[in-house]
Order: C-alpha cells, then structure tokens, then sequence
C-alpha cells in the first residue's frame, strides 16, 4: 500500500516551504490538524458527488449543482496539490510517491471531461479519491496498525499464494464436473464451464445469490459436499494469518538480556541487576 | 454498553429505602432474584406483544387483548422507575445513568400514544426495553464476561477504525467498477453507484440475496474476484481480535513480585534480586 | 451429550454375559470391532431408508421393500436392545442412560406404525437413529476429541449466553427498525416484526436467501449496515472459543515440580533431579 | 496431496539423463527455471482452451482453432511425459507416483477423443492437468507451506471427523423436521426429506440460495434456530485447526539440551543438571 511516505520527503528551505509542509504533511501543529480535518472532509463530499451523480432522478435535477462543486473541488484539490509539490525539496519524487500518484490521477478525470472526454470512466476513476483518506489515517495514531496489517501481509504471502492456487483448482474442478452433471437438464443455469466455475466460486464462498443452483439430485449431492469443503477450507488462511500475528507480537515481547557475571538468560529488557545473581548488567 | 452502573449509586438511608435497594438493584437476597426474574418474564412479555401486534391478523383479532397487557406492563414499569428513583440517594445521577436512560424512553412511546400520537415508530422505541434484560444479566455471572468484550472491543478499536476504512475504500471502488461494466445490460439491476456498493456489500460479506447480480461475463469475473477478496478478508478482524483476547488472558496470568526495597513491581516470580536496584527480594 | 457413559456399567457376572458385554460394549475384541461396524452400516442403513421413503417417486415403486427393510432392521434393533440389557448388570441403569434412552426411542416409531399410529412425525424420529453412530465413536479414537468439545462448550457457556443475548437484541432492534422502513412500499415483504426479525437473522449471519430484501434506499443502507454488523460479530465467539482451547491445552501443560531441596520451581512432571542444584525430587 | 516426490526419484546415470532430470524435475538452473515457466504457461493455456470450448459461441467458431492448440498442447505433454520417463532411474516409480499418474490421466482424454470418443466428461477430466501447477510450486519456495497445511490436516483428522459426523446427524434431524413441517404448505419446496436436508447445508454452511425457503412461521423459526447453529458451529474446526497450527509452531520453537551422561533429551535451556540422571549438563 504504503510503497513510499511523502512525510518522509524533506521540506523546502524557505521558512514558508517548512511552514506549508508542516501544515500539509503533518499533523502536529493545529494548522496541520485543521488541514487534515478539511481535506478528510472535502475528499468524503467529492466521493458523495461522484455517486449522487449516477442517481438518475437525481442528476436530472441537481445534475448544475454536482457538477459546480465537482469543479470547486477539483479547483481545491489542484492548488493542494501544487502547494504539496512547492512545500517538499524534490518536488518529483513527491509526484512519483504512491500517494502522489493517487493525488495526480484523481484530478485528471474532471479536466479531460472539461476537454469533451465525458465518459463513465472517467468517473469511477475520480471515486479513487477515496485512497486519500488513507493519508489522513496514517498521519493520525493508525499508522502502527496500518503497518503491522501490511507486515502480516507480507510475511503470509508464500501461504496465502499456495491456498489462492488450492482454492482456484478446487472450484475450477468442481466447476466442471457440475457443467457436466447439469448441462442436459431442461433451462439448466449451467451453459458453460465458466459459468459453472463462476457458480462455484459463489457457493464456496458461501456468498449464494441464488441465480444458478443446481436442480438433479446428483447436482444437488456435489453441491453439499462443496459447500461444505468451502465452508471448512475458510479455517485455512484464518489459521495462517492467526499464528503469523501472534508470532508477531511474541516476537516483540522475546527481547532479552543475559548477565554478564552469572551469564543467565532471560532477563527483561529494561532489568538493571541480574536476577540471579544481583551483578550490575 | 454500560457507562454508569446505576448499582453503584448509593442506596438511600432509610430502612425502608435500603430493603428497596437490595430488591430492585441486588440479586443476593431470595426476594432480589425474584425481582429480577420476574422483571426479566415482564420485559420479555413487553417485547412479545410488541411483536405480535405488527401482525395484522393477530392485531384484527386480539388488538384489545395485546393493548390491554401493554397499559398493564407499562403501568408496572412506571411504578418500578418511580420505587428506582425512590430507593436511591442521589435520584438524577440514577436517571442520568445509561440504564435510567433505557428505562425512561422505553415508558414514554406508551404514554405518547395515550396522548393521541399513535405512529409506527413509538412501536419500535418499545423494542428497546429488550436492552434492560443486560441489566438483569449484569446482576447474574455475566457481569466479568461483558466487561471483557467491552475491554477488548476498546483496545481493538483503532486496528477496527483502520479496517473498516480498508474495506468501505475496497466496496465503494469494486461498486462503482461493477457499475460501469453492468450499466448498460438489458434490464440491469445496477442502475447507479449506491446501488452498486449496496451489492458489492451484499457480495462481499458473503450473504448473497440475489437481487442484484452480474449477468456479463466481465461482471462475474469482477464478482468472483470480490467474493475472493471478502472471503478472504474476514480473517482481518478475526486475527486482531484473537490476538487481543489471548493477551488480556495472558496478561492476567503473569504472576510477579514486588520489591521491598526500591517497590518496583513485575519482577519474574522467580527473580531472587531486584532487577532494579539490586536488593535481595 | 453424554450424560452417562453405558460402557462404564459393570458387565453380569455369568460368563455368557461377560463375553456379550465384551463384544456389544467393547471393541477391543475382534468380535467387538465387527459388531460395531455392523451396527454402524445397519444405523446408516436405517437412516438411508427413512431418507428414501420420503421421496414420493420411490416410495410408490420401492416401499414394500423400503418398510420390508426397515422391519428387518427394527427387529435386529430390538434384539440388540435386549441383550444389551442382558449383559449388563443393572439393566435399569442402562436404559436410564442417555444411550439407553436413544436406543429405546428410536425403536419406538417402527412398534407405533404396526399399531396404526402411521403419523408423519413418527418418521422423523427415526431418523434420531444417527445419533447411536455417537456411541460407536466413542469406543474408537475419538472419545477424548468429542470429551474436549463438550468441556470447552461448556466452559465458554457463559460468555455464550451473553453473546446471544447481545445478538437477539440486535437482531431484534434491526428487524424492527426495517419494519418501520420498509412496511410502507408496495409489495414489501416486511409485513410484520417477526418477519424482519427473521430477515434479520437471515441476513446477519450471512445466509441470505433473497426472498426478502430491502427495496428503498434507507432500507438498503440499513440492511449494508447489519451486514457489516453481522460480519464483524462473527469474531466474538470465534475469539471466546479459541481461548478456552488454547487454555485447555496450556492447562495440561503447566504442571510442573518444586525442589525440596533449593525450592526451585518449574521443573517438568518427569524430572527425577533438580536441574538446578541437582538434589533428587 | 503428495504421496511421493518424484523429485526424490534418482536421476539417470548418463550425462544427458543427468541433464534432463535437472531441467525437468529441478528448479535450480536457468534452464529449469525456464522450463518451469514455460510448463506453468503451457498448463494454464490448456485449462483456458477447456474452458473457452465449453462456450456454444466461442466453440461455434473458434472450434477448430482451440482443437489446433489443444492437440499441439497434448503432443507437447506427451513428450514432456517421455521426457520425465527417460531421464528417471526408475520410470515406473515415476508413473506410479501421485504427479506421474496425474501427468498421465490428463493425456488420455485427448487420445480417446482422436478414436471416437468423444464424450464431455473426457473435457472435464482434461481439467485435472491443473493439478500439475502444483509440482511447479513446490519446486519453488512453496513446499514447506504446503507439507506444513497437510501436517496440520493430519494432526487434526480425528478431530474433524468427529466435527462432521456431529454436522451431518446436526444437518439431517433438522432437515427432517423441516419436511415435516413444511411439506403440506401450497407449493412447498420441501418435497422430499433429502432435499430438506440439501436446504439444511444450504442454510447452515450460510450459502442460502433461496431456491429453498420456509414459509410457515414455525418453520421460519425453525430456520433461524439453524442458521444462529450453524454460525456458531463454524467456531469449531477453526479453534481446532489454530490450535493445531500454534502448537506445530511453538514445538518446534522449544530449545532444548541433551544429557552428556544419560543421552535424555528435552531439557530446558537454562537446565544445569539432567533432570533424569542428576548429572551436570
């Protein structure tokens, strides 16, 4: 997520640069934190636009109105942006960060509609305003957690990879063989493989709309065991990413001192005498 | 859940206010526990006619019968807040008090609608008397346990904030993809961008009506990728709260020592010196 | 589940009823082992014709043998019964057990249809027959798993309790607030408070059939909002139940020695000497 | 899942023999790693192919095309699969292991359409060949990930065999009492005990399709009973297995010593003296 930390990127040297990266980079000064509360606000108002936009009844009769506070907060969100680049000393590696990025995408779809490019692409790109707020958050007391989430992330990937591969040939066989049992019955839901692994997918995952299920008894029969290998394959990665957390925090918590007069192990970090032997450590 | 335990108000000084106390607050004496089922049967009974009387077939038949127990109880719980207020010493900070709160607005919908204002919505206030069967249980065993659920609901709070920010940024942007893909379907049931998260919620914490479903191939690709990813990301919240549970338990159960010397505490219980000032413990 | 164990009755003393005992009860024996694999393929059996019975196809062609099987197998329960009785020393105790009384009743329904009472629900009982798989379960391996789920069940059953408490009462207030939404639009399927109680349930743990589901925007948003409810609940008992087996395991061990000798603590219920000053234990 | 590596299986003597087997079956040179790359994709595109010929219109077209690809895939397996026998010391070791049989089964259908039989279920077992991504997997880092799910899926067996057995007498009586129930409604889906007890997984695994739904009141209570059951159920095998999976981890964890006198393993680190003999360590 967090690939590199535009707080990280050292201010300008003119006392207004360090004064306008102190109010849009942190979150320490009041300046800083009313900042924050105001972009946390106007990125929420932006993402509400984007969605009353797609209301029909709506934007037939408040369509002017959207669109007016779309371009006042495209207009906000541009001077944001110039200032961030104007406040940090390589204003580039500022525009390649990831959140950079984010920053720069996100207001390109109001200016390419501005030069006729209206489509509903365009859109839906603007709702990746949103991943802004994660900006937000970090400068607030979340980043710890943020970090500790991507760390298990990380180190669970190579289990998580082999359980994604497992799944995937589990529902691409039962997929299959349930093409095969339903695809003669009459206005069978069942017309292809994919189809068949799509219903698949939506029932081991024990989502079910309903919209494909099987109607043979020997269908019917597949179907239970799957629902219920899926319901039991969920342990899995619970399983994994459980332990790697705990292993985590035991990690944190293994840190020891050995006494350097009795050479006994295990004293807490912050002991000042051995607890053997009473030596100084 | 509990901000103020209206028990730990004192109880009046008058005999006859003490005995009150011990029967309406407490749960030691015989007649305390009687109290305490018989307002538990009250309250569930209260709860039930509420219930049987959105029926409409039940309300043609037995309206007059369902109304009729409904003044009774009411009757009965204005009485009991009225012996409550009398039984303690100070009487606002009872009222004041997170369970005078549930015990007044759930007696006022009754007497509004003596009043003339007969609506739908006093019905419903009248569900939350449900809320005051806590308080019978806080009287029983299960004080410990709600408190530990109140505790661990607290310290996860800020891994939850950053959690549910994650997963509304991943519904909001898979709802609005489907929106642009399903849009221009015959007879397509996402019709704009609320709607679309409204089904990319429904999918991804797995319950699945069927109301809206994708019907083009690109759609259910997308779906079965959401589903993947909710089914996958439940592990999250699991994860943090195991862990969070496991080491309150933990924290409990290590046993340590005080110094006499230096009084620094959590020395191991089988430190022989004080790790701290070197004093023998 | 199991209330009192029938293998723990003290075998007759004839030796006709020891060996029976032995074989009926036991599965040391190779007679034994195979009365209990019989048992299990006659229970399945039994069940598989109650299963066959009910579907109307099969039983207009099959169900002279279906019942001609089933008779068979009632008379070979029966039997079984009798000298299970037989071979035990207090006969009464037996039956009085909770296998005891499985056993009787599942005989029961068979004995009733040949009297004339040819009810429906007599049917279902007979499918009650699954539950003796139990015993022969126990008698194998797995004795010691099923002992450490009901211990831990019975362990977690406080929490437990306040757990569905909590849950009822959401479920409850969300179901009626629905109620309160929905009950207006044309063609709701919200048409009383137990119903929207029940869509509660239905949606809150994630089950989700669709044949009712909200149709305004309010409702829509309210229905994201239990589903996010629902699914973030699903950690709570997940987290009690955890601990209690974690504790379980950790419990067993944690039993450990002192030295009489340096009084040093911790060492392992096998050690012969002090692994620290060396003195014998 | 492995029964035997064939990576275990001795290369040939011959220096080309040599070679192939580190091509075929290693992942440690360039070339193997090639090889591997260009299997993995060879693999994926003859799944893809099953599944694009499933389609009535793709097939309709792109019929001849996909038949070219899949006959060159096959050929390109088949040597691949000489290649595998040609370079191993013992040939049949290799086909009799569980990847040689896999490699094996996934060429036939291919032939056996080339004489004639052209049935679909020889598409579905063409399916299988996914399997064969696994060996490419474990020759990378994966394998420990893998060994270590089966070792956890052993150690847990008898415990998940109790679980099911409880599960399916759980999903079978309230199956039955569901067709009891609701098989005299006007148009009832509970036609028949088996699809009752297909409508009691459905439910209690929280798929919910909605094809089968009650109607009567009781039966809707009946129902919720089921689903709250089966949501609390799904806490079992998820302790289990996190049990099994930290206590895999914490043994192997435990550092231990080894007595220079009495050879008695396990002591502690901080041991001085061997708790069996009394020796110094």
């Amino acid at each position: 997520m967090v690939e590199r930390k535009p707080s990280k990127i050292r201010p300008g040297t003119t006392p207004l640069r360090v004064k306008l990266h102190q109010i849009i980079f942190g979150a320490d000064t009041p300046a800083g934190k009313a900042f924050d509360i105001v972009l946390l606000l106007a990125i929420l108002a932006s993402v509400l636009v984007v969605m009353l936009e797609s209301i029909d009844e709506i934007r037939a009769e408040w369509g002017g109105v959207l669109w007016a506070i779309e371009v006042g907060l495209t207009i906000a969100f541009t001077i944001e942006f110039c200032l961030r680049c104007y406040s940090v000393q390589h204003p580039m590696s500022y525009v390649r960060s990831f959140f950079g990025q984010v920053d720069f995408w996100s207001l390109g779809p109001t200016y390419l509609t501005f030069l006729g490019f209206g489509s509903h692409a365009l859109v839906v790109i603007r709702t990746l305003r949103l991943i802004r707020v994660f900006r937000v958050l970090e400068l607030a007391n979340y980043a710890d957690e943020a970090t500790m989430f991507v760390e298990a992330l990380k180190r669970t990937q190579a289990k998580i990879i082999v359980f994604l591969v497992f799944v995937m040939t589990m529902v691409l066989i039962i997929g299959s063989t349930m093409y095969l049992i339903e695809r003669n019955v009459e206005g069978t839901a069942f017309t292809s493989i994919p189809r068949s692994v799509y219903w698949a997918i939506v029932t081991m995952t024990t989502v079910g709309y309903g919209d494909i299920a099987p109607q043979t008894m020997l269908g019917q029969t597949v179907a239970a065991v799957a629902m219920i290998l899926g319901y039991s394959v969920i342990i899995v990665p619970m399983g994994i990413f459980s332990v790697e957390v705990v292993a985590q925090r035991s990690d944190r918590k293994v840190l020891t001192k050995n006494c350097p007069s009795c050479a006994h192990e295990g004293h807490d970090v912050d002991a000042i005498y051995c607890k053997r032997c009473g030596a100084q450590l």
